[in-house]
């Protein structure tokens, strides 16, 4: 089991190396890939290690190599369908995001308390609350976006929690209750910009 | 200089007082808070004492003060102005966030390069990345969140710096090169799902 440090950095390289691929490098060397991802050389060459992956010193890393070997690290089987709960201006933002598609994931449904919003064009079909289990557990889903308002953030946790669901992206601002084997990733916009307005207020 | 981590827990610390306080209780323990946070009642006191706030071991703390403490800390003069970069899904659905007024968090304007967007009906104004740094001058912002494709994102990041902005929220994956002086939060939706799905792959 990797850390969720190692493996975000891992995400960031990826990033980094497609970028210097699409500039026309074949090769990247710790420094560049450390530079541009904001971690040391070393903790590049320490995260590669790790997980066999070796350069050489004169040649650096083979990119293409690279961008495979990270490719397995993270698409096991390549099952990557998600749900999203709550088509508000987020749920909405996500089932429309491009960059989802580009990376093979895939919004198989959205699910919202507001019947107004079934028969509404989005760009993944949206259903009620009561048909979420079902839908989890046709489609062997295991990963769920929960974009619900605070109050309703615990309840619609452990529906999901109940149907199956082992892995959450919660944007709701509420620290959800799970058990020991469910992870849950948090974005917290408001919070992300109150850290932003502490520090350019101190740094005035 | 107070850590991100430890302005990060204050914010959760307020989402759960408030939460507390909207179930009618008017003291909480560090346990509950703890709990409630996802850290040890430990570090709540901890966090706490650092800012010279205490409370007793039968009676624990008053939640009123607890909030009013949390504000003190983070609503320095009440400017909480910002603008944001791209009116994509994630410009627009921020835009609309009702969360952000309820805090009193003021979007002033959007920026984009499609001119089909400055006619568009949001809930802010559009205009033209050529009007970013009179707006920014004028209205004397430092926070700014951008939310443009990825081969952009570097570009508009120099141009807010050289424009006066302080603090970045970052939606865009890119890692950005900023001064020292300047601190950037990113949000990466795409690497939180990314390592969820790795989780439920391992953990099937």
């Amino acid at each position: 089991m990797i850390s969720q440090k190692v493996l975000k950095r891992f995400l960031q390289y990826r990033i980094c190396l497609i970028k210097f691929q699409r500039l026309g490098f074949e090769k990247a060397f710790s420094y560049n890939l450390g530079k541009e991802a904001g971690v040391t050389a070393e903790q590049v060459r320490k995260d590669f290690s790790y997980f066999g992956i070796k350069g050489s010193k004169r040649g650096g890393y083979d990119i293409k190599y690279l961008l495979s070997a990270i490719d397995g690290i993270f698409k096991r089987n390549g099952e990557r369908k998600i749900i999203v709960i709550g088509m508000g201006n987020i749920g909405q933002a996500l089932a429309n995001y491009q960059g989802f598609k580009e990376n093979k994931i895939d919004i198989v449904a959205g699910f919202d308390l507001d019947p107004a919003k079934y028969s509404r064009k989005f760009a993944i079909p949206v259903y009620p609350l009561d048909n979420m289990e079902k839908i989890i557990k046709k489609n062997k889903i295991k990963t769920a976006v929960i974009a619900v308002p605070e109050f309703a953030g615990q309840e619609v946790c452990n529906k999901l929690v109940s149907a199956g669901i082992k892995g959450i992206l919660n944007f709701s601002p509420v620290v959800l209750q799970v058990p020991d084997d469910i992870m849950v990733n948090y974005v917290n916009l408001r919070n992300e910009l109150e850290s932003l307005f502490y520090y350019t207020q101190v740094n005035k």
